[in-house]
């Protein structure tokens, strides 16, 4: 593809619209509060509908062509993304502070997961293919033939987040899960980066002309109002809605979807605390070491990650070895731009809320300072105050942590108990803890969470088969979802069954010759054979 | 067990219990009005709670156990449902006037349905167990060792039908699926019938004896006030709705559940018009075979089953040929009782609604008789008049159905693009019939509906792997799920990942020897071999 030249607009149908724009707003450095020379168009009902009936009509389309155009999609939209070059870069270190070697790696990690998905519609399994052959000789009644597997769901809306502007933003994990299900994507891209989001969206109508498929299989609508959010979640056309973000923001698309006539689900990731408990026999072994990845672990990012440890348990009075090795390391870490400034004038305001709390300590003392820059804190308190503080039992996005010391096994299981629904728990262990102890903690951490760690750190999420980046609520709307890895293709598909259909008309999966080669479940077996015509 | 006196009660904790009924109500002979002799205690805030209490003890209890108990409790259930004998029929027969061979058949399919869940549970692959091994050389970082599987959500509220007083009842499939997954069950009752669910409960209760499991995992609670239903789904400790009845009741409570400070999935099977096309070469082949067969599904259980075929698109002059002998095969079938008052008089009223648009014939005019009692009807229009009459849009639950004559094949289609979301569709093509058309109809009903039937009837739904019993809304509250078949297991359940945990601390489905030796995905590929330990 040739450089993209900036619009400013949206991307729908194919064409870079902002004629009807409800207005406009800009792109804030947030090391400096610098504005973008370029104005965004801000989107409204006009965009969302054209995006929307776009997308309608581009599905009518793909579902009668061979399963793999969405493979060839999304590995040309990988390549597309690469030959962004230095641009992606350039311009995501003007929207977002982050570090280049930082974008570098989201961006090979965004490119990691496009080419997973790929793999995934190829190999073709996906689809949850189930064939029960017809016995014609059943009594009391004959026996149909039923096959089922899964098919997209329609139109999907994909609000990108703010804190991966490339792995969660407009070319991120939804979007790729989605494309790879077979549903058109309409984007909300962020507006703390619109830059970065629409050289994505030039890379995706590269990746769409180069294979030929319809362009409203993809758009861009960019906006900084709730309302845009809310229309797009509210078009009839929509028919699934992922969202990485705030639970206030989470929440309130949740509610529109279900209050719509007909309701769709909302998968949305959202606020999370993500509990690390640290048992007696650990910190007599490396409380040190454990103070050094803690802090890393938590300072990640600003502590601006869905996983960041935001409050840990330490059991008996091993603790005083960890916490000031703790303190220490996160006094040493060096203020930072936030992703934007309301980002760090809401974590301010969390951190105000933290020592206003009688009997917590405040250990270090981050401060904020120009525009979006924000220095790192440490608090601690008691399980005594930490279970009756309602206002420390919620994230506090930003660097920080609060260090929860618990007397005993009672307190540390009593305290689990509180936290509420969470992406991740966590539990270090000694060889001199008791397993008893370890599977207690984790019983709880699993009640509490999708993904149980034990002696490692909840920052830095696998894309694979065996992840789960969900969790409940808060964290989630519905635990029952990853957002990240190749499950999360199944949030956009529901299930369909054909009763006694001639072979002809079965969709490819379904056929007795199985001509996608793709692993079935035949009459109760797993399989990748024919099955013989009945 | 020993015969079941009627208490009248609430089943809660393992105590029958009624003392603190807010009120009491009595079952009907649908066929007589006839009362039952017994009153029923209806239910209020403090039997939910104590419900929802001794289930989420009793969940914590059973987290803890060998993964089989829920297979031995569903073995046993299906054992104590037969043991109930004759006692069972006799109740049905009084409180629904379904025939005896119907209640009979309907008893097998539920003895049917525990045993198939308790076999999907042994099996022990549905914990859907996946494993990515650690990496501990891979650049840039190492690759930790992550499993996930799938674990149950936790208590479950069931809201039992009236159309199948068994296999949808306080035992039924909801229940089976729920137990087999491993979540305790509070099932509300059908006001209809509460000595069958009162014989349903004894029926488990005996089990959950037998089995030595803890009586808080089942709980019977009875009543006629919708206000019952709101308290149990408001609960705390529910974590999942799953609910059969009218569009109405299953609506309001998706929004009750939407509404909770921690949402939770109500799996809703609500209304469904079941749309049946019938091309010209069909109508060449078979009109008068298909006439009664069709007036056979038509009138299944009085037409109170959710697949009854509601609306009937022909098209072309052959449905002249057809449509007298559908009315002749539908006037001859006799009066019945309907399920209960309600339904009848519900049904009368919608039948009202078809006769007074203009432009509807009214073929058959079936009437109501004493108590519950209603003849079945027939009524005929054009596609002109049905597209733009929304009364005709909606499912009339009884014994009727509307043909509408289709000139064309545009017609048709557009028909289709009209039809609200269904369980099912079906089209009946003959070999006079272009493959083109069929496809094109194929495509349409595909994507208004959960399983698509070729040259059949929709009522009978197999209880199996392949099957779907869902489909896009009204028809359900989620078109990602079954209600029916071994897939409707995973509704009750969400994802847990665990990221370097001891062999020894990790759930049996995950860990290295594959102790239960079930099917896995290990590094990409099926698997029930053991896993070196890394």
């Amino acid at each position: 593809m040739t450089a993209h030249a900036m619009t400013g607009s949206h991307l729908i149908g194919g064409q870079w619209q902002s004629a009807a724009a409800s207005g406009w707003f800009y792109a804030a450095n947030p090391a400096n509060g610098k504005s973008s020379s370029e104005r965004f168009s801000e989107g409204a009902a006009g965009e969302v509908d054209g995006a929307m009936t776009t997308a309608a009509a581009a599905f009518e389309v793909v579902r009668d062509l061979p399963p793999n155009w969405s493979a060839d999609l999304l590995e040309a939209v990988a390549g597309a993304i690469m030959d962004l070059g230095d641009a992606l870069l350039e311009r995501g270190e003007q929207e977002t502070a982050l570090p280049r070697g930082r974008l570098t790696g989201e961006r090979i990690r965004t490119y990691n997961q496009l080419k997973l998905f790929a793999e995934v519609v190829r190999e073709g399994s996906w689809v949850d293919a189930v064939i029960d052959t017809a016995d014609p000789d059943r009594k009391p009644a004959a026996k149909p033939d039923l096959r089922r597997m899964s098919i997209p769901r329609g139109p999907v809306a994909v609000f990108g987040a703010s804190n991966f502007p490339f792995a969660f933003g407009v070319c991120g994990g939804d979007t790729a899960s989605a494309l790879a299900a077979g549903c058109p994507v309409v984007a909300k891209g962020h507006p703390s980066h619109p830059g970065v989001n629409e050289l994505f969206a030039a890379a995706v109508l590269s990746a769409l002309e180069g294979c030929k498929l319809p362009r409203g299989l993809f758009a861009l609508l960019q906006g900084e109002s709730h309302d845009l959010g809310a229309l797009l979640v509210g078009h009839p056309s929509t028919s699934a809605v992922g969202f990485t973000g705030s639970l206030r923001g989470g929440r309130s698309l949740f509610d529109i979807a279900s209050q719509r006539p007909r309701p769709i689900p909302v998968y949305a990731e959202m606020g999370s605390l993500n509990p690390l408990v640290i048992l007696p026999g650990a910190m007599v072994e490396r409380s040190e070491a454990m103070a050094q990845a803690l802090a890393g672990s938590v300072l990640l990012g600003l502590g601006q990650f869905c996983t960041k440890p935001g409050v840990i348990f330490t059991l008996g009075d091993n603790a005083q070895k960890l916490i000031p090795a703790l303190a220490r390391a996160i006094t040493a870490t060096a203020a930072g731009p936030m992703l934007n400034k309301i980002l760090r004038d809401r974590f301010c305001d969390r951190a105000g809320e933290f020592a206003r709390v009688k009997g917590v300590k405040t250990l270090v003392n981050g401060a904020a300072s120009a525009h979006a820059m924000m220095a790192p804190s440490l608090w601690e308190t008691t399980a005594d105050i930490w279970i009756n503080q309602r206002a420390l039992h919620e994230e506090a996005f930003g660097p920080g942590a609060l260090v929860v010391c618990c007397r005993d096994e009672g307190e540390v299981i009593q305290c689990l108990g509180k936290v509420q629904g969470s992406l991740t728990g966590t539990v270090h262990a000694g060889a001199a803890d008791e397993e008893e102890l370890v599977a207690r903690v984790i019983r709880k951490l699993e009640s509490l969470a999708g993904r149980v760690i034990v002696n490692g750190y909840p920052t830095g999420v696998e894309v694979g088969d065996a992840i789960v980046h969900g969790g409940p609520y808060p964290a989630t709307t519905d635990p029952g979802w990853t957002s990240v890895g190749s499950a999360s293709i199944r949030r956009w598909v529901r299930m369909v069954a054909y009763q006694d259909m001639p072979d002809a008309l079965l969709p490819a999966a379904l056929r007795n010759a199985n001509p996608l080669k793709i692993q079935r479940r035949v009459n109760g077996a797993r399989s990748d054979d024919p099955v013989s015509a009945t």
